[in-house]
C-alpha cells in the first residue's frame, strides 16, 4: 500500500473530489487485469457527454491505475480496449458487440457492458449519450472495488425515472437548513459563475445517477421569483453545465408569480390572465432553456401563497402550471407538506400528521398526467423516526414522488455522523398493502404499483461551498448513497456504503470495515441518544439543533409529545386519540392502532402511555429512555476510538476532520443524553435502575 | 374641557411631546392665576442653557394657557412676571429676592424658587445654568399639575449627584435590548446627525432630572471602539447638545482598546504603554469635549475584554483608566455584571447570583476615588423579581452607582404595560443593616452613609426611534419616573405617575384615576401572571419574550429553577444550598435563610420547596402558581377594558396605541397562564383546587 499511500497525499484536497478522487489501487491479480483492458479506449460520438466521459474515464485510470488510457480510433496494438458509444455513434465494436435485443430493452437512460474475449473489448453501448456516461461511471466504479471485469455481461437500468437533488439555496447566498456553508450558486445576489465548481458538482451527481436538479430554495422569495424571466440567462448557464452530465435543471416558482411581475394583480389560478402569463412565462424559460425540467412548488405552504387565496384547490394551482409546461414536455413538481402552521397547543383534535393525507387524498386522479406530487417520507417533517406517510398507498390515480432530506436538518446538522441510507431503505420497503400482500412504497414511487407515467424520488441536497461539499465528510456517504439508492432501490445500505468508502479512501479492508460500521451503526446511536420510541422535535426551536425537550411543547407548529409526571405521547388511535392511524390501509391500521401490536420504535407517535408501560423489548418506556441515552452516549464516544484506528491509515487531511466532528458528536451526545434523561427524571420521579447520574 | 379638547386634537403627534405636551389646562381660578403671573418673562442670562429654558418656558406657557409669555427686561406693565437666572447673572429682582443663605445652599445643580407678592415676581435662583433650567422645568410642572404657584419658597437640590441613562445603541443602528425602534443616534454605522430628535431627547431627560448619558452600549464593538478617537467630533457634536440641557455626555469604552488602534500590543493595565496610550486618549477626548463626563465599562463579562487576561483584577483596570481621567475630572463607571457565563448546568455548586459580592468585595477600598461600581439592583439580571444585591452594604469605601432598566427587556418589552417606579422604590428603600438599624439602599446610592465622593442611579434607557420614544406610550412613564426618582428617591409611585399623567394627557381627574390605577397594579399583575415566587427566568432564550419555563433550565448561563415533580427553587441557604443568603446582613441574611421567614415573593429564589409547601399567604406553593397565574391573566384583560373607558376622552392618537398594546398584552397573558399553568400541573400532577382548564 505504500504506493497509495503516496499519492493520497500528494492529493490533499480536503475532501473535494469526494468519491471521484479515484484512489489508487493496489498492486495484484485485479489491477493487472485492470491494466490489460485500460491501456486504450475508443469513444467515438464527438457529443459533449460522451466526451465527459472520455476524460472522466482517463482521469480515474491514470488515478487508479497509473496508467495513461490512449485514445485509439481503432483495436489498439494490445489488441484490448474499452469501447464506449451510443449504439447509433456508429463505433462498430459497438455494433458487433451488442445485439437488437439489447439496443431495444435498454431504455433512454440505461446501459449495456459485456466484456467480448472475441472482440478484445469492453463495450459499454446506450441509446442517450447519457446513458453511456452512467456505463462509463459503472466500469470506474467496478474497478475501484476491486470488481473482476472479465466477464461483464449486463443491461443496467435506473429503476426509477425521475431521480432528484432539490437545493434549498437563497440567492443571497444563505442555504436554508445548509450544514455545509453557503450556496455555491448564488452569494449577495449574484450567480456566482463558478464554472468549475459547478461542473465538478455535475460530475458527482451524475456518477451517483442523479438526473434532475432544482437549484433554488422551494421558499422562493421576491428576487428568485424572477429567476424565470429576467435571470433566465445566468438561470441558462448552469443549466448548459448540467446537461453535460444528464442532468436537467428545475426551477422553484413562487405562485404568486403574475402578482410579482405580471400586469394581473391576482394569481387566481382559474384567472385568464394569469394563465397566459404561466404559459407565457414557460415559453420564455423554453426559449433559454430548451430542455428545462419543470416548475416545484411549495404553495399554501408555511405562509407560502398558493390557490387556497383564492378558493381555488391544490389541483386547480398545479393543474395551471402544469398546462403551461405541457407544450415543451415539461412537468410540475407540487409538494404535499402543506399543514395548519399556526395550531394552538392547547387544541389537541387537531393532528398535523393528518394533514397531507387529508388535503391530497381528496384531490386523487384530479391532476394533469405532467403532475408529480412531491411527498415526505413521513408525515412530519423529516424527524428521525416518524412512519410512512400514509399518503403512500393512498394515491392511485397520481403520478408521485417521494422527498428524502439528506441535509441532516433534525439528525445531526453534519456535525453528527448519521449515515440515512437505511432510513431510506426502510421507507421504501415499508409494505402499503395497496395493491393486496406485496406493495411497497419502492414499487409506488418507481411508478409500476400503479403505472404511473413520471414518478421517481426527491430529496433535499446536504452540499454547500464548504470545501468537502457536505460539512461532514461522512456526509458525504448519504449524498452518495442517495443517488444509488435512487437508481436502484435494491442495493442494500450496505453495499453502498462499502462502495462509497473504497471509492472515497481506497480499498484498504480495515478502512473499509471500520468506517463502514460507523456509518451503518450511526442512525442507530443518534437516534438512541435523541429521539426515543417516535418522539420527535425534542430540539431547539428555529435552528433545530440539540436536545430541548419541551422546545416545541408550547408552539404554534403542530409538534407535540404531551408528556407529564404520568406518561408520554401522542394518542392517534382511532377511538380516543386523532383517528390518525385510520390513514393507513388493512394490517398497518390495525398494527398501529393497537398497543398490543404498535412496534416500540414508534410506540410514542401513535399512543400516549405511562412511563411504566412495559415495551416488547421488557423495558419501561422510562428504563428505555435511559438506557438509550446512556448507551447511545457511550457507542457516541465508540465512534471516535472507533476512527481513531485509522489515524496513519486514511488520508490526514480526510481523518483530521473526521475526527473533529466525532470529537463533537461525542461531547454533544453526553449533553443530549443528560438534558433529555434529566427532564425525565425530574418529571416522572421515577429513578433509574441502572443507578446513573441523573442531574 | 372642550377647549382643551380641541387643542389635543390639533396636536396629534403620536406621543412624541410626550410629558412635555403640555396639555391645555381648564379653566378655572388656578388657569386664571397662571395667567396673571405668567404673561411677562425675565431671564437676563445670556447662557445657552438659560435660554433653552427661556424658550420652554413660552412654549409651555402658551400651550397650557393660551398665552405668550413676554420677555420684558424690567418689570411688566401688569407688575408681575416669572423671573430666572443665575445668582451671578446680575439680574436685580433675583438678587433681591434670594438671600445670601439661599446662595449658600442651593449647591451646583440645585435651584431656589420663591413667589415674592412684594417684588411682584415668582423668581428662580441657581447657582448654574443647569439649575435655572431645572427650576424652569420644576415650575412649568407645578402649572401643569394644577399646583398652586403663589405661596412658593423653596429651595430644591437633586438627592443624587449622577443621574445618568446608559444607552445599548449599537452603531450600526440597532439597540440591544431596545424595544422602541431603532437607535436615533446612529444608522448603518454613521452617525444620524439628527439634531432635532436628539435635542428634544435631551430637553426629555432634562426635564426629568437626568444629568448624564453614555450614548453607546456597554458591549463596545470594532467601530464603537473609534469612538473615542476617530469618531470624536460627531461625539462632539452630541454632547454641544446635551450641554445645553446640563447633560454630560459619557462613552462606554472597550478594555481591549489599545489593541485595536495603539502601537501597543497587549491591554494589560499595568504596562506602561497601555497606560500611557489611555492617557493620551483621554486628553484627545477632552480636547474635543472639555466637559466630557467619562467612561462606561464593561469588562470580563460576558466575553468582553478586561484585566483577568493579564491576571490582573478589577481594581487594577478601573484604577488605570481613572488615571487617565484624573487630570480632566472624569470619572469611571465599572461595571459588576461579572460572572461565569459558561456555567455547567449539572453543577449545582456555582451560584450566578453570588458572582458580583465574590467579585468585588475583596477589592472594597482599592478603587481610586474617581471610580464607581456600577452594581445592578439584583444579583441576577434584572428579573421581575430578585432579591436586593448583597453588594449593597458591603462595600464601605467604594463609590457606587445603583443600575435600574428602563428597558423592559424581562419585563414585558414594552409590549406589555409594567410601570416598574414601585420596583425600583422597593429597592431603594430596602434596608442593608450595613450601618446599624436604619440603612437602606438609597443612602448608599446618594453618598451620605459613607459620605462617598460619587454616587447616584444609572438606568438602560428605553427609548428609541419609534415616534413616542418608548413603544408603548405608557413606557413613557418609566423614563419620567426614573429621573424623578433619581433626582429624588422620596417621591412616591403614586406622586411620580399622578404628575406624568397630567403632564402627558392633560388634567382630566377620570384620566388620572383609570391611568393612575393602569400604572400603580400593572408591576404587580406582570409579575403575577409570568414568575411566581422569585423564581425567574422562565422565559424564551436570547429574545426573552414570552413564556419558556425550561427556557435557561440547561443553559450555560447560570439561570435554574430545578423544578422536578416533587418542587421547585434554587437552595441559596447555608446549611444545605449555595451559601448565598450568607452575603447579606444580619436580619437579612437570617430571614432569607429560613424557611419560616423568608418572604413568599422570594421564596424560590432561596428555596427548593416541595409544591405542597404552604406560604404565608396559607397556599400551597402550586396552587399559588395556579391562582396568581389565572389572576393575572384576568387582571390584564382588566387593564384592557379600563383604558377602553378613556376612548373619546384621552387624545385619539394617543388612545389608539395603548388600546393596541393592551389588546396585545390581554391575549398574551393567556399565553403566559396557560403554558406556565399546564407545564407545573403536567409535573406536579397536583390538581387545581380552582378547577380551571388546564392543558
Amino acid at each position: 500500500m505504500s504506493h497509495s499511500k503516496a499519492i493520497h497525499n500528494r492529493i490533499a484536497d480536503g475532501g473535494y473530489a469526494a468519491w471521484l478522487s479515484y484512489p489508487s489501487l493496489p498492486s495484484g491479480r485485479l489491477q493487472d487485469q485492470y491494466v490489460k483492458w485500460c491501456g486504450a479506449v475508443q469513444a467515438t460520438d464527438e457529443d459533449d457527454t460522451v466526451q465527459a466521459a472520455l476524460r472522466e474515464w482517463q482521469r480515474g485510470i491514470e488515478s487508479m491505475l497509473g496508467i495513461q488510457a490512449v485514445k485509439v480510433r481503432e483495436q489498439a496494438p494490445t489488441g484490448l480496449s474499452v469501447v464506449f458509444g451510443t449504439f447509433q455513434g456508429g463505433n462498430p465494436l459497438i455494433g458487433s458487440v451488442f445485439g437488437e435485443e439489447t439496443v431495444r430493452i435498454v431504455g433512454p437512460e440505461g446501459f449495456a457492458i459485456r466484456t467480448s474475449q472475441e472482440q478484445g473489448c469492453i463495450a459499454i453501448g446506450a441509446v442517450s449519450p447519457a446513458g453511456v456516461l452512467y456505463g462509463v461511471f459503472h466500469l470506474l466504479r467496478l474497478i475501484g472495488n476491486l470488481e473482476e471485469i472479465e466477464g461483464l455481461d449486463e443491461v443496467i437500468i435506473p429503476v426509477n425515472g425521475l431521480r432528484m437533488i432539490n437545493h434549498w439555496d437563497n440567492f443571497d447566498g444563505s442555504v436554508e437548513r445548509g450544514y455545509a456553508g453557503r450556496s455555491f450558486f448564488y452569494d449577495n445576489n449574484h450567480f456566482t459563475n463558478d464554472v468549475e465548481r459547478i461542473r465538478d458538482y455535475a460530475r458527482l451527481m451524475s456518477s451517483a445517477g442523479i438526473n434532475a436538479i432544482a437549484i433554488n430554495n422551494v421558499n422562493v422569495h421576491a428576487l428568485e421569483t424572477l429567476f424565470i424571466s429576467k435571470y433566465l440567462p445566468e438561470v441558462a448557464s448552469i443549466a448548459d453545465q448540467f446537461r453535460v452530465y444528464g442532468i436537467k435543471l428545475f426551477l422553484s416558482v413562487n405562485f404568486a408569480g403574475p402578482m410579482h411581475e405580471g400586469e394581473v394583480c391576482t394569481a387566481d389560478p382559474l384567472d385568464l390572465g394569469v394563465r397566459k402569463w404561466w404559459q407565457d412565462t414557460a415559453a420564455g424559460v423554453y426559449a433559454a432553456i430548451p430542455d428545462f425540467g419543470g416548475f416545484v412548488v411549495k404553495a399554501d405552504s408555511e405562509n407560502r401563497p398558493g390557490p387556497f387565496t383564492y378558493g381555488r384547490d391544490h389541483a386547480d394551482g398545479a393543474n395551471m402550471l402544469a398546462e403551461a409546461l405541457e407544450p415543451f414536455g415539461g412537468i410540475v413538481i407540487w409538494r404535499c407538506f402543506v399543514y395548519n402552521c399556526k395550531q394552538d397547543w392547547r387544541d389537541r383534535k387537531t393532528d398535523r400528521a393528518r394533514a397531507a393525507y387529508d388535503h391530497f387524498k381528496p384531490l386523487d386522479g384530479k391532476f394533469k398526467d405532467n403532475v408529480i406530487l412531491q411527498i415526505k417520507n413521513g408525515p412530519m417533517d423529516f424527524q428521525v423516526r416518524e412512519p410512512v406517510s400514509p399518503l403512500f398507498g393512498a394515491l392511485e390515480r397520481t403520478n408521485q414522488v417521494i422527498e428524502f432530506q439528506i441535509a441532516q436538518e433534525y439528525t445531526g446538522q453534519q456535525r453528527h455522523v448519521c449515515y440515512l441510507v437505511p432510513q431510506w431503505k426502510e421507507v421504501l420497503e415499508f409494505n402499503t398493502y395497496a395493491q393486496g400482500a406485496a406493495s411497497p412504497v419502492k414499487h409506488i414511487v418507481d411508478g409500476s404499483l400503479w403505472g404511473n407515467r413520471h414518478s421517481g424520488i426527491a430529496a433535499v441536497s446536504n452540499v454547500g461551498n464548504d470545501r468537502n461539499w457536505t460539512g461532514h465528510l461522512l456526509a458525504q456517504a448519504n449524498l452518495y448513497g442517495y443517488g444509488r439508492l435512487a437508481w436502484n432501490p435494491e442495493l442494500t445500505a450496505e453495499e453502498i456504503a462499502s462502495e462509497w468508502i473504497s471509492l472515497t479512501f481506497g480499498t484498504d479492508p480495515d478502512v473499509s470495515s471500520v468506517v463502514s460500521r460507523i456509518l451503518l451503526d450511526s442512525l442507530e446511536i443518534y437516534e438512541s441518544y435523541t429521539a426515543p420510541l417516535g418522539v420527535g422535535w425534542m430540539i431547539n426551536p428555529e435552528h433545530h439543533y440539540g436536545p430541548n425537550v419541551d422546545g416545541y411543547e408550547y408552539s404554534q407548529w403542530g409538534t407535540y409529545h404531551y408528556a407529564d409526571h404520568q406518561g408520554i405521547g401522542v394518542d392517534r388511535t382511532v377511538k380516543t386519540g386523532t383517528g390518525y392511524s385510520a390513514q393507513y390501509i388493512g394490517l398497518n391500521s390495525e398494527r398501529y392502532d393497537s398497543l398490543e401490536t404498535c412496534p416500540d420504535e414508534l410506540l410514542l407517535f401513535f399512543h400516549h402511555v405511562p412511563y411504566t408501560h412495559v415495551l416488547h423489548s421488557g423495558k419501561t418506556v422510562i428504563q428505555h429512555i435511559y438506557d438509550t441515552h446512556f448507551e447511545g452516549a457511550e457507542r457516541a464516544a465508540e465512534l471516535l476510538a472507533s476512527w481513531s484506528s485509522l489515524k496513519g491509515t486514511v488520508r490526514e487531511d480526510l481523518y483530521m476532520q473526521v475526527e473533529e466532528r466525532l470529537r463533537g458528536q461525542a461531547s454533544h451526545a453526553k449533553e443530549w443524553r443528560d438534558q433529555i434523561s434529566t427532564y425525565f427524571y425530574r418529571k416522572s420521579g421515577i429513578e433509574d435502575t441502572g443507578k446513573r447520574t441523573i442531574y
